[in-house]
């Protein structure tokens, strides 16, 4: 019964159900932001709300009956449980941020999309490469907040009162929004030589930013071809060598048993050129 | 007679000279913004501007009698059509938005210029490849503006009012522009953990949207050095195995036969490496 | 006489020497800028500035004289002219901008020095590729003064009254400066659909600077390593090809003419290869 | 002992040591940034925190002892040196800077993560192909300073005042922090011409700081794939080449000497394609 139960679930058309279930949902939510929408038909909104939810709570218990503790097995079904569970947390529907953490459902649609999926963890199988670079980048953050906080934590407090609001604001700086004229030209009244501090945690900062970012998609983007590349030519490379060293056996008058030793040669330099 | 009236529309003569008229047409709409330059010599500029538009529509009159309903296979027909069609409706000598739409016809010079045409194409191209990341960036912003509005609606009516709202002020604080002293830090002083809200909607925007213009624009850059690359490594070896091939056969003795069947062997072999 | 001359001005201590005067140069007009330096030594740094003129007017001659007209074929020569020709137009030293503009000689730098004429030549001559490119986004520029100024010329005169200051604050807007709560938003409030005409400027334009910038730079790039890689690959392409036909002509019996035969159809084999 | 101190100073046991140090040391002084844990805990904080700087002092004193003036020779031990040495300068413990400069000793991490450490020489050593793009940015900034000072310097003192001013004003502008709304048309009210200052300013700037970050990160991703396939090649390179002149050397009938003049021959052709 199990196994018929995980069979009916990965037919594509519980997948695409599902899929409209979410997208339906989402409408709904996005209903709900509208006072004139709920004024009119706001009980039959809710009451779909609660059948959507109803259909996710039996989709997960159908597949932790099915696949047991295996289901967590996936981050994807970890990611989908976490997300229904935040709807069933006691209290959910009075407070106002958890209601209006219900939208992250339509995130389900990742999960069950392949397509989105695979971009998705693209993504995330590229980021432990790029590990040191965030490392440094929370140094940086971290060396900077508690400089600003020491020097200019008693001048603007509101700024860089606490290690907290410092990060906050150098967040701002390094996205250069309104870094100058709104944060810099004020501090630099007071200590006139704060730009010795500022403009070079900008350039670090920007510099750090458009290395993870450009890095981390031209990389994974050359990866992808590279790594297609490199197997067409292997094959290739192992293909002319054994030809070529069947040619030298031949040359060489006996038949069969050279011809296996030089091929023998070939295979271990080749696999001897691979890194 | 249509067979004429095709090859008269084609010739090189022809063209230039509805590019002309383009151009002119061009230059005539920026005058009519000038306030002296109307006052001193609108009517003729006026009259110039509806001899152009008669240009274009007896043009694409001429290219339907022509290529008949096959006219309407290329996009770039579609794209002449709409725009000089959007004059001709009713009213748009007076609606000012109508009006001020007619310099789109400045467009058509991508449709007639070849060069302009292939850019426009090579991007258009590009664009379906980058269909997941899109859908991700709508969903994103779907998420986040009904958050936003469940949230902060209440407070802060003008930037997060509806779900339109907060999709502009969204997009706004994407580009980063004016997001902290315009917009978070207004709002953190009602709730002060408005942050975790935007700083995460920023990075995860910032990200995908540089992902998606550096992507689109490497990758389509790389493929066409690529795809050459590829063609030209191909054909040598294939020359390369079929001339192992051709040595191979020579040695085994026999001339003409195993040779055919050597080479046949090495042309499966490639059709198989190729993906 | 003539090419004494020409040899002593291509001698490596006078372009040192010349460079030194630059260098002296740029300094002296950047003393001049700080009123408390000019109070002291004011006629010293005026008079140190007309020899320094003096040396470029004579270097120049002596170039003129050396080399007559053949001096106007280098591009580098008519901009070192044109910057030195610039300080002897008649009220240079009164009008501020002409004085202003002297500090350009310092540009004379990059045509000395070797290293930076080399990297300014690499962008000059990677902008042609990108001419469609930048015709395009003319067009768009064009397209959406003269728009901008019929839709909210008469609202806003000082944004968009004129054509140029149309392209102005579209320019503003492309670099994402103030553009919403500066620029979108005062104009939302009197056309509410504003938004529809500046959001998709916005990711036009944004998009094809992206284009052109990272473009331009990567294409460049990946055209020297690829050209320097498909040229070795050509060389030891030939000389496998050529020994492969070496060795059939050997085994097909006949020893000197067949080889010439074969080695001949490999070179056009290879030729027809070369795209 | 010498060798003994040297063995037991590059053990892992003393490296996490160390690391651990740094790593608590930093947190000590992000606590020293917050008021309520100093008033509770402030004496022994400060204690530890001369703990952690004894620690250290002993480290490089061991360091120096162990390896004498050969210490001097690796960068990273310059940079410990300095940061340990700048919480020793007199006066260090009541000057603000000097105490805000303490939480840079966190920057010891990277000297000691072998990882970190190498993304940051990694960095360096890609900085000097990018020298003459720096030389050129420096010179544009040293004339646009310049020229701002001359022509903007008496009407807007605050911002083009003196050369340092505009220079920060300049880099400002660069970053395209309220460029429009806060400078240029201030300056336009008076200058009306003042946009063909600053738009062609941006232009080129922003052009050459794309161009310096990715180029400088392109550019070092690429060297680094491209070095290891074209080692990869050149191996099967030789090995192709030097089995068809074993061929063509079997086939001209004499056995070992010719071959070997061949091989030769191959690899001379070889180290030729090498640039």
């Amino acid at each position: 019964m199990r196994d018929r139960l995980a069979k009916a679930l990965e037919r594509p058309v519980t997948r695409n159900a599902i899929m409209g279930v979410i997208l339906f949902n989402a409408v709904l939510l996005g209903m709900e932001t509208s006072g004139s929408i709920m004024a009119e038909a706001g009980p039959l909104i809710l009451m779909l709300d609660k059948l959507c939810l109803a259909i996710f709570v039996a989709e997960i218990a159908a597949k932790l009956v099915a696949y047991r503790l295996s289901f967590f097995r996936s981050g994807w079904n970890i990611f989908d449980f976490a997300i229904v569970g935040i709807s069933l947390v006691p209290g959910a529907q009075t407070l106002s941020v958890l209601r209006a953490l219900r939208i992250l459902r339509l995130l389900r649609v990742i999960s069950v999309a392949p397509r989105l999926r695979r971009v998705v963890e693209g993504f995330i199988t590229a980021l432990p490469g790029m590990g040191s670079v965030f490392l440094l980048m929370g140094m940086i953050f971290y060396i900077g907040a508690v400089m600003a906080t020491k020097l200019f934590g008693d001048a603007f407090p509101d700024w860089f009162g606490t290690l907290g609001l410092s990060a906050y604001s150098l967040f701002q700086v390094m996205t250069l929004e309104s870094w100058s004229m709104g944060i810099v030209r004020p501090v630099m009244e007071v200590f006139p030589y704060a730009w010795a501090f500022f403009v070079p945690f900008i350039m670090v900062t920007t510099f750090a930013v458009v290395n993870l970012l450009v890095g981390l998609i031209v990389n994974s983007m050359q990866d992808a071809h590279h790594e297609e590349d490199v197997q067409r030519t292997d094959a290739y490379r192992d293909e002319v060598l054994s030809r070529l060293a069947a040619i030298e056996a031949r040359l060489s008058g006996s038949d069969a048993a050279p011809e296996a030793r030089l091929q023998d040669e070939s295979a271990r330099k080749i696999a001897y050129d691979r890194p």
